[in-house]
C-alpha cells in the first residue's frame, strides 16, 4: 500500500485540564512552552491538576491523524509500551485509519503522558514524561514503510530521546535514496534552543527538504527578536519553509517565492493544542496530492481553525468535509 | 465536616466517541439508552469505536462534581478498583472538591466503563460495563458521613448491582433517622422498565423524598404514552417530583403546587450526556442552600445548559460564576 505521509514521533497521551495563570506560577510550568519531566514530577503534578480529559497525543501523530481526517493515507512509527495508556493510544490512532504497527515495548517505562495545562485565554503548557518513547530506535523504522510514503515528516522532539535521532536520521536516508521527501517540524522554541546547531546541520546538509516552524520556533533558530529579519534567513536555506503566524495567517518560503494565506476566523479560541501539528497535516496532505502551495497552506489554516475551536489536538470533524465545505475538496 | 450533598452511585469511566447512526444499527446499540455490558462485549466494542476521549463519569459523581463546581459541600461513595482507571476517576473526581474516601477493591472486576457513542445530533447512547461497581456493599456506606448531609442523593442504576440495592437502603435509613432528605432519580427510561415496582414502593413507602425523572422516565413509571397522565400520577405520590424536559425547560411537582421554568438557550447542542445529572446538581445544591423551587430549577436548568454545549459530562467552567453572572448567585 502507498501512504501519503509517514509520519515519526514521541507517541504520548495528553491528559489535559484547565487551570489558571497562577497554578502555572505556583507548580514552575513554562506557560506556551513544553517542559521534559521525570516520572515522579508527572505524578505530583497529575496530583495537583484539576479533572483532566486523556486523549492521545504527540504532535506528528496529531499531524498524520489530521492527514488521515482529510482522506489521506497516513502511516506512523513510535513507542508505546504494552499498559493501559499504550492500549488506548494504539486503539485511537488505528480507528483514525492511520497504519500504526510499531512492536510495543514490553518492559521499561511505561507509556509517555504529556500534562496539559489550558488557561483561560486558550493557551496551552506542557510537561511532557517521554517514558516508553525513550525506547524508539533505528530498529522500528521499517524500510519498506519509508519507501511506500511520498513525505516522511519527523518531529523536532525527536532529538530529545536519544536513540530517536538515529531513527530519524536512518528514514530520512531510506526516504531520500527512495526519491521521497523528507519534512521536519521545529516543534517548539525551546527545543530549537536545546538543538539549534543539529537542526541547521538537518536544514544545510540535505537531511530535510521542507521545514514547518512558528514564529518563535524561526526567532530562536536565528537567534533574532525580528521576525523578518529570520524570514530572510529562513529563505536563504535550501529547503521550503512553512511559518505559521498564528492569527496572522502562514507563510510558505522558498528562495524564488513567498505565498501567504490568512488565517480562517475562529469563532472562540478554546485551545490551542495540535494548531501546528493540524496545520503541518493540512499543508503534507495538500502537497502529496500535488496541490499548489496556497492551496496546502488555506489546507493547513483550515484545520489549524478546526483544532483551536475545541479541547484536544485530534479532528472532531472531518477535515475532508471540512475542506469540501471551503471550496478545497 | 457538613456536606450538602452526599450522592451514592456507579463509579465509572466514560469513553466518548463520535459515530454515525448506521454504527448504532450495526452494533445493535439502543440509541439514547443506557444498555449493560459484559467486559467481552465492552473490548470487543471499543475496538469497533473511534477514537475516543477517557473522561471520568457515572451519573451520580456527575451530580457531586456538578454541585461541587457550584460551590457546594459535596460528598461521594461508589466503588472503583486499584488499576489505571480507578486511578484516574479518583483522581478527577477528587480534584473537584468532593469527598471521595470509598475504599477501592483490590481484586474482582475491573474500574467500570461506559463507552458512549455520541451522534451527530448530540445525542449519546451508552454501552454499560459495572465491573467493581458491583462490589459496592452496605459496608461501604459510612454512616458519619451520611449524617453529615443535608440531601442524601441515589440513582435508580444502582438497582442493577445487587449488593448496591442494600447500601441504597441503608443510607436511606440512617439519612432519615438523622433528620435528611432523600432524593433518587429514575436515571433511564429502561432502567425503570427493570425496576419499575420496587421503585415506586421507594416513592410510596418513604425511602425516597424528592424524585428527578424526565419525561420518558415518567411515562415509563406510569406505563403511560401521554405526559400529562404521568405527571397527575406523579402529583398523587408523597414525593416532590422535578421533571425535566429537554428543550421545554423543567417543572417541580408537589401537591399543592407546580412551577415550570423554562429551558435556557444553547448555541449548539454537541453532546447530552449528563444533562439530567446536572440539572439535578444545580437543584440539589439549591435545595440545600435553602432557595425556592423556582431558584433550584433555574440553577439546575443554567448547569443542563453548560453541560450539552460541549463532549463530556462534568462542568467545563465555573457553575459559581455562571451562577452569578445569571443572576442566580
Amino acid at each position: 500500500m502507498r501512504h501519503d505521509v509517514l509520519a515519526l514521533g514521541n507517541a504520548i497521551v495528553d491528559v489535559i485540564a484547565t487551570a489558571e495563570d497562577d497554578f502555572l506560577i505556583r507548580h514552575a510550568i513554562q506557560k506556551g512552552g513544553m517542559t521534559l519531566i521525570d516520572e515522579p514530577r508527572a505524578e505530583a503534578l497529575y496530583g495537583l491538576m484539576g479533572p483532566g480529559r486523556v486523549v492521545s497525543g504527540g504532535s506528528a501523530a496529531n499531524t498524520i491523524a489530521g492527514v488521515a481526517s482529510f482522506g489521506g493515507a497516513g502511516a506512523y512509527i513510535g513507542k508505546v509500551r504494552n499498559d493501559e495508556l499504550g492500549k488506548l493510544y494504539r486503539h485511537d490512532l488505528t480507528a483514525t485509519g492511520v497504519t500504526f504497527a510499531t512492536a510495543d515495548a514490553v518492559s521499561g517505562p511505561t507509556t509517555a503522558r504529556c500534562l496539559i495545562a489550558v488557561t483561560p485565554d486558550g493557551q496551552r503548557s506542557m510537561s511532557t514524561y517521554l517514558g516508553a518513547c525513550q525506547g524508539l530506535s533505528t530498529l522500528d523504522v521499517d524500510a519498506d514503510l519509508v519507501r511506500s510514503s511520498a513525505i516522511v515528516y519527523l518531529e523536532g522532539y525527536l532529538w530529545d530521546p536519544p536513540a530517536a535521532k538515529e531513527a530519524f536520521r536512518k528514514a530520512s536516508e531510506i526516504a531520500h535514496a527512495a526519491g521521497s521527501r523528507v519534512a521536519l517540524t521545529l516543534s517548539d522554541s525551546f527545543c530549537v534552543d536545546r538543538w539549534r546547531d543539529e537542526f541547521l546541520g538537518l536544514i544545510r546538509n540535505g537531511v530535510v527538504d521542507i521545514v514547518f516552524a512558528n514564529e518563535h520556533e524561526l526567532r530562536s533558530l536565528y537567534q533574532t527578536a525580528d521576525i523578518d529579519t529570520a524570514i530572510n534567513a529562513m529563505r536563504e536555506e535550501p529547503v521550503l519553509a512553512v511559518v505559521t503566524r498564528s492569527e496572522n495567517g502562514a507563510m510558505a518560503i522558498a528562495r524564488s517565492e513567498t505565498i501567504a494565506v490568512p488565517a480562517y476566523p475562529v469563532e472562540r479560541v478554546v485551545d490551542t493544542t495540535g494548531a501546528g501539528d493540524l496545520f503541518a497535516a493540512g499543508f503534507l496532505f495538500g502537497l502529496a496530492g500535488g496541490r499548489d502551495h496556497r492551496d496546502c497552506l488555506r489546507l493547513g489554516a483550515l484545520a489549524a481553525a478546526e483544532i483551536i475551536s475545541h479541547i484536544g489536538a485530534r479532528p472532531e470533524t472531518s477535515l475532508r468535509t471540512l475542506a469540501e465545505q471551503n471550496g478545497l475538496g
